[in-house]
């Protein structure tokens, strides 16, 4: 592990879409085998939903290769106010690149935005139990449970 | 309880903000005292993001009044082929027409078009334990657990 290597933390761009972001994600969960042309269209849509999506994306600096990522998204509520609640999903680092805190650097920034950029009042995320203790470090609490239907489709 | 009365299950309108929408969800969650303007620039935003917000009410026929609600956020995600999630939103009965399954047909109708409209490959929704089995009676399953963090904003 080279200790010095530095990051650029920034949005998501059209471009990283051929530069490790696929192949970033599918160590998440199934990503499917799309062409990159359903992977610009689905880029180009979100662009669409302004104030919507953010995602974040760790650069390693001398390699350009994209190393981690990590999304908020923006639900414009009635409640509170007709207020912003952001919701954390998909937060993934590349399994060659972990123990470098960029997980935690993409929630605290994802944090940050939701408070500051879109004056949310809170964020939330759902995760496996295991994952908690990780979270709870970057300020986050157990609030109740996560309830999941799957579809054929 | 009058037990023969009938209700239509429908998308919110806008009239629906000066006839019980607001009075309903504040049996939820903070609203905020908003003046009436607030709701339509809100009601107006989300129309503006299309594909992304269903909004259903259930109306009592014979009163008009808005007994029910529930909302479903799309999220159009990267993985899972480029797919959608749903998240169920503020699902809320009014005190007075409870245990008329009210809202166990605003979150099957939300499941529906999750699945049949917007091609989502899963819904899933956040609640406290004790709601548990209410959801689990409409075929979702618990997964993980919610974690939140709120801001003074």
């Amino acid at each position: 592990m080279d200790e010095t290597a530095s990051y650029e933390v920034r949005e998501l761009c059209e471009t990283d879409l051929e530069h490790g972001f696929p192949e970033l994600l599918a160590q998440l969960t199934q990503t499917g085998t799309l062409p990159l042309s359903f992977w610009r269209e689905r880029y180009r849509l979100r662009q669409q939903l302004p104030g919507t999506y953010v995602t974040l994306v760790a650069v390693e600096s001398a390699t350009k290769r994209v190393t981690a990522t990590a999304t908020l998204l923006i639900e414009y509520k009635f409640t509170r106010s007709c207020g912003q609640a952001g919701h954390i999903e998909d937060v993934v680092v590349d399994a060659a690149y972990r123990r470098r805190n960029l997980g935690s650097r993409l929630v605290r920034e994802l944090c940050a935005r939701a408070r500051d950029q879109f004056k949310c009042y809170k964020v939330t995320l759902d995760c496996v139990e295991e994952n908690e203790a990780f979270y709870a470090k970057l300020g986050l609490e157990r609030k109740g449970v996560q309830m999941v239907r799957y579809f054929r489709i």
